[in-house]
């Protein structure tokens, strides 16, 4: 955690460094994704079975979860966890129901016909992180516009680390009317999606965040077919006054620094005593967060900067 | 040139392997490119000097063409030229001004503000190949949408061969409002646009057709700036039936042809005579298109494929 103020002299080099330096934590893992490719793309599903042996330690029979197996384990899903996702799917519904953009049509001056029309992808993939990270809330946010675009074939990966699946993700799945989903993860599930398998045929776009290696394979496979985008190290940058609720604050920056461990959290303020508050605030959630030793490592920095327009002095907290 | 029926007992094998063929030509280009913008991230202006002078034989003082230079040349272009681009531009904004989606903002049951505004990039950047293809329309329609948008500083990098550039290129910058020209090309022009160097500011999005090279540097700097698409071999399908014009068909067949020696150009339609006529206008237009080289090299192929729905009998050239 790091405190800067604006006002003293080394600030805008200080800041630059602590923004930048982020991005150096990546670790170069390009040649061992593009092997990963090309050995699915030649040995399809036994390739897809080994890396899955070897990453996942899981001894997949099928890549493809049956239903009596999705439906086995999304029952275990608590109760008031499959409310809160089905209150979330609502909520998610209406948002982006509004976002459907219109078709144009036109005729002009000169008696041509214009248009456009919006067309739906036929099948997307998307991928689910397993393991450390493991989001229903995610899955819900992108299954559900591509079910409102009117994607007809919805395919999920998800790695089942030694076997264990989240109840939560596959009731997830069921509520966002995911169509297949196969037990695999890492660069060889993107591989699998962009290219196809015996057991998994390809898809036209591939979603969804992942760790390094799943970010370098969508690039990689990017062109194939299309991409979201290259999910980097969560970050988040909080804009408040003193006039806002500490804790919230510290929740907000929290909520993307346990993504990663070089996981960014900023919060620019006017208030030095409000980056007191939520030092504060934070410290007293790490204590009790399941996700503590993550979250500690991204949150090891504050920093403040000057703007001089709407707030006289900011704080930085990163 | 192929021309396959549907009817034909391997019909399904043949035009699958014509279709797929056409990505397998792509030489990889990844190391080369690799190294190019890694040298240009840490050498700058002086990288993209020596690469500019061994690929395009062009030793720039400057790599910022400046108002004068601009000016003097673009003057150079035909005025029914400048004329056509002009007309091309007023419709081009027209049909793009439409696009603008609309924000989304409302306040939902339970009392939560939720919206969705859009914001223009502040930067971007638009890649015009020089050499073999020099499209002044392709620069239009880059952009104009982004001035529509709202974008503020629009970079344009076009590479100049020995020193030559198109005089309409430059017209077609000035008709859409590009701030900042710089006569380079290649992997170093998209890494210049990605990292920027010592006289080229870094931008938010590279957009622009461009060669393998261009393709595959697009695709390494993506995460660090944004991108369009990857551009890969053009291709175009027609579906026609016998009642059209196969001079039309013809250009357009041959509108990609003329791209790149593997584009590919394939018209399916449910008359064999149809499909006869387009290959004989096809041959009467290469005999006399400035571009008939690359043409020629794509066209080789004429198949056809049978649906049984609409068309009884389909034939596609390819």
């Amino acid at each position: 955690m790091q405190l800067l103020q604006t006002t003293d002299k080394d600030f805008s080099v200080k800041f630059k460094t602590l923004v930048s330096d982020r991005r150096e934590v990546t670790v170069d893992v390009s040649g061992t994704v593009r092997e990963i490719l090309a050995d699915v793309k030649v040995r399809g599903d036994a390739a897809v079975k080994d890396y899955t042996s070897r990453f996942d330690r899981n001894n997949l029979q099928s890549l493809h979860l049956s239903e009596t197996f999705i439906a086995e384990h999304a029952t275990q899903c608590p109760a008031d966890v499959l409310a809160a996702l089905e209150f979330a799917a609502e909520r998610i519904v209406a948002f982006h129901e509004k976002q459907l953009p219109p078709d144009i049509g036109y005729t002009d001056t000169v008696g041509v016909k214009l248009g456009l029309n919006w067309v739906a992808l036929s099948q997307v993939g998307i991928y689910v992180p397993g393991g450390r990270a493991s989001y229903p809330s995610s899955l819900l946010m992108n299954a559900l516009p591509a079910k409102i675009a009117g994607v007809e074939r919805i395919v999920m990966t998800v790695p089942m680390p030694g076997g264990e699946i989240n109840p939560a993700v596959l009731a997830a799945a069921q509520v966002a009317g995911v169509t297949e989903i196969y037990g695999i993860g890492g660069a060889q599930a993107i591989a699998a999606l962009a290219y196809g398998t015996e057991s998994i045929a390809p898809v036209d776009k591939i979603v969804g965040p992942g760790n390094a290696y799943v970010a370098e394979a969508k690039r990689q496979v990017f062109g194939t077919v299309g991409i979201d985008s290259i999910a980097g190290p969560s970050e988040i940058l909080v804009v408040a006054d003193g006039q806002n609720n500490p804790d919230w604050i510290a929740w907000d920056l929290l909520s993307q620094a346990e993504h990663d461990p070089s996981a960014q959290s900023i919060l620019i303020t006017d208030s030095e005593i409000f980056a007191q508050q939520v030092i504060k605030a934070v410290e007293k959630i790490l204590a009790d967060l399941p996700t503590t030793k993550v979250a500690s490592a991204s949150w090891q920095k504050l920093c403040s900067r000057h703007s001089g327009q709407r707030f006289s002095r900011e704080y930085t907290t990163a």
